[in-house]
């Protein structure tokens, strides 16, 4: 049950100590744990960006709905998916996947072929939303490890898509933000969130078991 | 470094021992990971139908793209997001919210008013993107749970959404079905994924550190 106790702990941090760093070896894993996360087809598309540098955050800042929490944060990570899918990023994922296992490149022709058909029948902004989605896996992964470390953070939605991207040229790396995640060690004091009950939909009401 | 490794042990099982069901306890465990994950301003957007009977499984395989795991699996999770969100969704989550924290009502109206424009604002379709993304923050606990408990899984999409919206009545319920997930125990001999190796985006390409 431990894993679920560290579920119970995590909670959306509202104020960080800007004097509290996160270690590099807890950060990876952080990320590690984002790398492992299952994606459509395995072609995990959004990569993440980390972000410790102040003059950087003073940048973003604008563009957050939590602009303290940002600035004093340890570190953020930017979630920021793939503005689409091409069959060259098929072709590569797959011949890394078929070199890394010892297996001829073309073993996965037959389901990578279909891939790339169902692909091709979706615009750009449905490949966006498609990549968007998978990203939030990644997401779970390093709330989770962030955790299981009693690392505090915060997921963060609803932030200026336009001016966070520009800032970090995910254009030109065929990226879009899709999410960020503080990460740190909260300000017990100014973090109004910490004490308060977890509320959660009622378990009964969350399942349901159909007839 | 022990979800890690969590992580690194699961994969998504291609075929189920048919015989091995999870436990109530292992299941509700999954169940309330997925439950504890963070949504969008707490929404909780989604539900999780569980799905254990053989008939039911039957009648929803035909829209599945992997039939023989769907019915061999122990159960399968159905994660479903909200057609939109309304004021009184809003309403009733921070009503329980002020409720379960000894709060006066109307303690959030700040910020559930600035909610309520916000959504105000999007489509319905807009809505049901925003909410199927939380879903998989609480696939992603549900993922990680589960491989705690070293139960095998399956995340699934590519399904035939109407087919299975229409079998579970999922538009009465205000509900679309986004992803689904296979839970049980791996068939050794007919799963030729568990023996492989996993591969990842390397940590180096996933991970980007801005200049």
């Amino acid at each position: 049950m431990s894993l679920l106790k560290d579920f119970e702990w995590r909670h959306a941090a509202k104020a960080y100590d800007p004097t509290k760093k996160i270690s590099q070896e807890d950060l990876n894993s952080i990320l590690e744990a984002a790398r492992l996360a299952p994606t459509s087809s395995g072609m995990q598309p959004f990569r993440v960006l980390v972000i410790e540098n102040q003059e950087l955050k003073e940048k973003l800042k604008a563009g957050s709905l939590n602009p303290d929490c940002m600035v004093d944060c340890s570190h953020i990570l930017v979630f920021a998916a793939w503005t689409d899918y091409t069959n060259e990023k098929v072709d590569e994922m797959y011949n890394k996947i078929s070199d890394e296992r010892d297996q001829p490149r073309g073993r996965y022709d037959r389901y990578t072929d279909r891939l790339k058909e169902h692909l091709s029948n979706q615009t750009r902004e449905e490949h966006h939303i498609l990549a968007s989605r998978q990203s939030y896996l990644g997401l779970g992964f390093a709330l989770a490890q962030a955790a299981t470390l009693r690392i505090d953070s915060t997921p963060a939605e609803g932030f200026d898509h336009d001016l966070i991207d520009e800032v970090l040229n995910l254009k030109e790396m065929g990226l879009k933000s899709v999410t960020l995640l503080y990460l740190g060690y909260s300000d017990a004091e100014r973090d109004w969130l910490k004490p308060m009950k977890k509320v959660r939909t009622d378990f009964n009401d969350f399942v349901i078991y159909p007839q």
